[in-house]
């Protein structure tokens, strides 16, 4: 790999030995065992393969799982009435349910039913709040702080530099935003947020020393986006149609890569970024739950 | 009144006229007070004005409320018994702690117990992550709601436009980011903020076409600052020594207004400019929080 880039497998790889560190000394001294509960609604093909790689992780790092399966047509008292059990389940320390669910669930609602400290995704209304106003009992939502964790594991401290996030959705860029701001040891950012409402987004992102994009458009940010010397992180993963791929289409980020690599000090590819982060948080904030449900320092 | 200053003391006027037509659209359609508890530990003399304050208004308006004077050395558990209280007492909607309390009572376990659909100062975790997720069922905490209100009322619309917020404290900088960076009618903002970490802060705070100034620093933004044509609003009230002054100081603002009031298209001055409105969006929250109690739409 060319040296600038900055290995989203490999420090995923990192960050899972220490989860599974931390899973081993729980169970040699403390007699526990973190427990993730999945829950799958519908046959989303794509929602399938999240949930097989999140159980499939669980068992590599000693983590126990359930896997939860509910029809395509389930109600939505179906769902709370499962949520209400893992809520009550001792040995289920988080609950995640992929997303999306099918259209006659409504998501939001389902969120809020799962117990604050077993909402290992963070979308629970509760921990964002948390997460805003900087305590840490609470959880990070995993593709933020998966971000926030590469930057520190690749020796870029936040503090005093200019982040510029493109994008404000409640699954990154406003969690981005509130994470980099904060008064607190690998934040202290300043912080920008552009969006689609932004005129010349071009004209915020050329200021900033870590450029973040997370807009959900393939090759968005060009090398002229891009200040000399900065550090790009890629949350895109779009698909685009390519005829001389085995599928029929190509994984790109949200940035042109092979100019705006040659631009940046510091850059994540799209595959191998920011995506193995994501799971890799997820699995920490499923051990950080165990400690906080027992009572354990975090 | 020079022709560019944001009447902050009118506008809360107009939005204290709103609350008190909301109030007796209760009692005469529904036969419904909106009642409001402040509770005072101790004996600060700048929270008692504020609670007296606050109690006035409240009459002025037809809105009910309590006062409750704890002793100076109450316990948490006093504290809490009687939020516990308030918080089943159907007359009361809102309940607000006045802050600080004395040192034996943590602010943060007082604030969470607290139900969240009376926490009219939206300081409950849970409303600070609604305000964040975008969601319209908590509250907005009121001196940047204020700011929001100030501006839409004052015919300034963030959409498209650069707002520069100086401070990041969970009472205003980062709830203020929050609620101007919102896909939302009157928000939409590009936001950036900057705090005591950030260098060279006037290179950011000359682009911003609303500059917010919250960090505590008495006429801490010069002309030289701020952007031609800006927007500019003041959140400071700092005092300062002046033996000219009947009573040995002054109130400033975070911004040198004779200077900045030159340059700025519009701007809030200190006293009478954000002041008012944090206790008119107060109010505002305690009819919310009313309606919300009993089913009604907001």
């Amino acid at each position: 790999m060319s040296n600038n880039i900055i290995d989203g497998k490999a420090i995923a790889e990192t960050i899972n030995n220490e989860t599974a560190m931390s899973v081993a000394d729980l169970a040699r001294n403390h007699s526990l065992q973190p427990g993730l509960a999945v829950v799958l609604i519908g046959e989303n093909p794509a929602s399938q393969v999240y949930v097989k790689m999140k159980v499939k992780k669980c068992h590599e790092l000693g983590i126990y799982s359930e896997k939860h399966v509910l029809a395509d047509d389930a109600s939505m008292a179906e769902v709370l009435e499962l949520i209400e059990k893992l809520n009550n389940d001792p040995a289920i320390n988080g609950i995640l349910v992929q997303s999306p669910p099918p259209p006659q669930i409504d998501e939001e609602t389902v969120v809020a039913a799962i117990r604050p400290d077993k909402d290992v995704d963070c979308f629970h209304a509760e921990n964002v709040g948390k997460m805003l106003i900087g305590k840490s009992d609470g959880f990070f939502p995993c593709t933020p702080h998966g971000v926030m964790v590469l930057l520190e594991r690749s020796g870029v401290d936040p503090c005093g530099k200019h982040a510029v996030i493109i994008g404000r959705s409640n699954i990154v860029g406003k969690p981005m935003m509130a994470l980099l701001v904060q008064k607190a040891a690998g934040a202290n950012a300043t912080v920008t947020v552009v969006h689609s409402r932004t005129p010349d987004i071009a004209s915020y992102t050329r200021q900033g020393d870590i450029l973040i994009a997370a807009i959900g458009k393939p090759e968005f940010v060009t090398a002229d986006m891009v200040k000399d010397g900065a550090t790009v992180i890629d949350v895109g993963i779009n698909r685009i149609d390519d005829p001389s791929a085995k599928r029929g289409y190509r994984l790109v980020g949200d940035v042109k890569f092979d100019e705006v690599s040659k631009k940046a000090a510091l850059i994540t590819p799209v595959p191998g970024g920011v995506g193995p982060m994501t799971i890799a948080m997820l699995l920490h904030n499923a051990v950080k739950a165990c400690k906080m449900q027992n009572g354990r320092a975090f």
